[in-house]
């Protein structure tokens, strides 16, 4: 291939810090203090086997391209079929996966703005020191490239993990997993970092699902317990908290279509659980149910101590027949409304003061931020806004978040960066985007006599460090 | 009239470019690469009349002010009778014409900060080349001089189009409209612009309405077709929609209350549609029924190939005093929530991805930017995100909108400016205005680093030329 | 105390003034231009018998962190008791009072971005002369610095009055109050301020909470009417607005959950009203009956001419044990989302346009900014946007409002900054603050060309005088 001055990526050193030339200078300072500091990445969905097994990776594409759905959401809304991209766990020829790749390269215009753009030059720049501009003419070389490199030793899980600088690694777990990987990695001396397990227990939440009752027998298996009644449901969960706590955990994930968790009393529970074991549910109930099963997951935590992280309000699963040809987590999830107010008045009622209790609410909703979010945790000593999170974790989102946020809430009261990303190899390039727009913010407050340069030097450190340890009880 | 130095208007060059040492000049390149690129306007409000017969307009005010509800409503809250600006269709004399023009320019401070200034400014300015602040010493100058003006050949509709670099216009148009406008443009050799029409049926959709049976009765009339049956319905509106697509059309547009389209069986839709027509259909079926018609006319459109063009959310007629004393349309209409993500599942999961059917959906509620347009826009290739409107189809009103959407949907899936005026002088400021905002943002993404002047010169000129295209089928 | 350099406060003349080179001067000019004008305060909490009796203050805790659960709120979520900040009108011994004050300073770190740093500052660096920054270390000698100067003349409430520049200030006052500090200032020839009661009939409005029958009682009593019956209470109620006015208010004030106001048919408000009276009413009909006295007091509003003011959507004390141990107004409320359009139809539609009414609308819900008030605002005569209050009255929050709402309602269609504080020495500061944060908006205006810097300027004068007095008759 003949590459042109066209074909060539530069990568600004000082992307996404404002133009502004009082502001430049100041934002570079306060990113220059952070950038290299550890990555801490409380929630995440890198799977775990990755780094337990630390094989080779096996191709651009399956790499890149198929596990990643804001890649392959907006190829698809160019036109690319998404069976063509390897999504939802398909398995591509070698050919494919080169076709897919030039797929991505064709249609690299379509990410302009996006932070997709951002990680994956980042990715080819830093992570494989690829000066190339994705295109047609280019795909090719790329793909070469990637694809020699990653048969490297250096280009192993492992030693990325360590050139990424990450410090702490959060995986999403079902509750029902033996956690082999992760304790195949505590067990292996040679293994410094940290990857916990995050228990995800939504599935078992949802009494009027139909795979609800076989899900909830595997987890009485799972646990030692009979889940034929409430007291064993209860029990059960308990029982796989207490596990992935001592593996390592430091958090619970949950995501259901509304945030709301309302306590009913036990014979109610008792009740609708066994219509539910029946067979019997309905929709209604079950939400009604799914809402106590919640709130007992928020007095679970405020025992155990695990850190609980909402994040609703989507509608899963929006083109059916997508659902039907490729399966969940392919792009097709889209935001709705969601409300926290009043759905979470009774459960910070009960718990929003319990010292062991801390609950991080992510919404995709930014209508909450000023409203809703950091009123909430500019009161609750529990309760932590969290990151910006999928459509809104972009440079512009990020931006409204601190926004948003900072007024009622100041910096105290926020998680700090959650990548929340299955794309392995964009992590760093997510947690660097963050600090850059931080710094442009705290720049902001500087250069307008709201901080000085030592109070905003001081708070960026903490939105790297100490936010997420606190948050997350690191 | 002695005028003072206070007097004289300056309209500046980069006006709307921003003020930063570093993107004013890089906005500028961006905007002077697109700011005399023809003018695609596939939605509007302009009456086919006017360019069919080409007939000199009557006075200042019933071309500037009467049929402008941007300029009525902020008149009316400043105290100012809608009666006495001629709002509503109502005819004035030469001396309430004067006098209407007179009350704008005494109330000009109040269009401070808004559109309307920036629009009437260009309109005097470089429209009429007349320099001058509206004020209550400046309006009889101002009022002569567009009546000597108007009086010109120059500034007959079809002189100005030309002038204007109009190369698309569509109109809104009822489907029992027998086009003949429409008609007569095409048939005459010395035109060279295309005038379009667009399906606008709401009025047909809405069972409930005290109208709807008389309507449908002319409906079948015009179609040729028995209407006594939902069957005739749905082919009369198949009838109507060939023959504006025959007269050039293409689009439809719709606008109800809700996003909503879902699909009834057909018996459920006869049964419906029979007790409509009987007039006994309550407001509760009727929406249900209005729903099943808008998921009718996406049907049709993934048949016929018109683009689909939706901007639901609107409580019409919100001073019941106003609408009795003047009618619809005058500036007493206020936006309201609304919900796209639930409301089009049906619709999407049917019609989504399908080669034919193009969506392109406006708000007026910016909450749904990022939370849901954005998103839907990014995964479904049917959608397009439509330009910012009416309320917010103003300079920071286009900023927020490129901020929302660009990180999720990029530039690619969005629509191009959308004018949707009856202001037809004012048509050239307005893409002026969307030309300046987007530049000034394209300019933001090269000076921190994010795009490549290269890239925003290319973006610039999609978003003028490519978008509104393929948004629209051009 | 040894105190260092980073004890040092800088209060910098431009803060919050934009940084851009090109922005900075013509902001200043602006700011310049209106910083020593008068202050109005149209809507507060300050108690009048402050002003009345003229008192020395206690001490700095009960002065500046007991009654502002702005600053109490963010001590909560840091951990603080609530009871250790003298929250609830909870009386503090020295000692107490002064580890309050240590709290405060030693949690100062979690303010960083807030406008309670703001405030603050600007109290200890103009109102006391202390250029100290808070912490453990500066804690006491602040505490006694401040100790000493409240015990001096210069820092009495009236001389304060008279050298913050206030013209106008408005205390919030019940129905059944006999506004006794009020006519003792009216009648005191030595004082040349004005301080208005202002009517808050909320509870009044109730007619389903517990305390609603002892309430309309006592306002029976004082207004010398039975309230026994429906048309009682609106003598009653027209009573006391008579004499509210008597007293110089000019506004009543309303806050429910939603802002809905519908008449009711005289029957069904004499049925509701009898159920009420006879403590029967259902929640659902307590609201039915409110929202018809809201509709009343607007009514009596378009009669009396007193404007109306509402800020609804909170959820009032969120957290329950919060509220039975230290009361209401602590910093536990919540915001909520709020519809207006719909809500206010009924009653625009019956007063929107009479001469006499005026309502001010306020929010925390930033949503309804572009998409509601803007647009009512810009059309009916009689509403006016309220300044951006309570979560949102602060920097950020402020520039979003003046960015969302100008478009399409200019700047005549907006109340002027409301401080809305029972933080009396904060008064200055918070005007001071929205004087900056307008001046940077207008010179936005200027610097791209959208106004000359004249408009500016006479538009920077409108917001700080025009604007408040048109907006509430003064």
């Amino acid at each position: 291939m003949a590459t042109t001055d066209d074909d060539v990526l530069h990568v600004h050193p000082d992307r996404l810090l404002p133009a502004d030339p009082t502001l430049r200078p100041l934002a570079r300072e306060l990113y220059e203090s952070v950038k290299d500091l550890p990555i801490i990445s409380p929630h995440g969905h890198v799977p775990p086997q990755w780094l337990a097994d630390d094989e080779p990776f096996a191709d651009p594409t399956s790499l890149l391209i198929s596990p990643d759905h804001y890649i392959n959401r907006l190829l698809h809304a160019s036109g690319v079929d998404l069976a063509d991209l390897g999504a939802g766990g398909r398995e591509l020829t070698p050919e494919q996966s080169r076709r897919a790749f030039h797929l991505l390269c064709e249609h690299w215009k379509v990410y302009r703005g996006t932070p997709m753009k951002f990680w994956f030059e980042s990715v080819l720049s830093d992570v494989f020191g690829i000066a190339l501009v994705p295109s047609e003419r280019t795909a090719d070389e790329i793909y070469d490239r990637i694809t020699a490199a990653i048969a490297t030793p250096e280009f192993r899980p492992r030693a990325l993990y360590q050139r990424f600088g990450i410090e702490f690694l959060a995986t999403t777990d079902d509750p029902a997993d033996d956690l082999r990987h992760h304790a195949k990695l505590a067990a292996d001396e040679t293994w410094t970092g940290t990857v916990a397990p995050t228990l995800r227990p939504d599935k078992y939440l949802e009494p009027a699902t139909p795979a609800w009752n076989s899900l909830v027998d595997t987890l009485g298996q799972v646990a030692g317990v009979d889940t034929g009644t409430y007291a064993g449901w209860v029990e059960a969960m308990e029982n796989r908290r207490a596990f992935f706590k001592a593996h390592g955990a430091v958090s619970s994930d949950h995501s259901h279509r509304d945030a709301r968790a309302e306590r009913l009393d036990d014979a109610e529970a008792q009740r609708l659980y066994a219509r539910a074991r029946a067979g019997e549910i309905t929709p209604t109930e079950g939400d009604t149910l799914r809402r106590h099963f919640v709130f007992q997951q928020a007095r679970m935590a405020s025992e155990d101590g695990l850190v609980m992280t909402m994040h609703p309000g989507v509608v899963r699963n929006h083109h059916t027949p997508t659902l039907d040809a490729h399966g969940a987590d392919v792009g097709a999830d889209i935001p709705m409304a969601v409300e926290f107010s009043e759905a979470l008045k009774p459960v910070l009622s009960a718990f929003g003061t319990a010292p062991n209790f801390q609950l991080v609410l992510f919404t995709i909703d930014e209508t909450v931020y000023s409203r809703e979010l950091a009123p909430l945790a500019g009161f609750y000593p529990s309760v932590y806004v969290g990151a910006p999170w999928w459509f809104i974790d972009e440079a512009e989102g990020i931006k409204r978040y601190r926004r948003s946020i900072t007024g009622s809430a100041g910096f105290s009261r926020t998680s700090g960066f959650i990548d929340d990303t299955r794309a392995f190899l964009s992590i760093p390039a997510r947690h660097d985007m963050n600090r850059r727009i931080d710094s442009a913010f705290l720049a902001e407050l500087v250069a307008d006599h709201r901080l000085t340069m030592a109070e905003a030097l001081d708070s960026a450190y903490d939105l790297v460090v100490t936010q997420p340890r606190k948050a997350f009880k690191l």
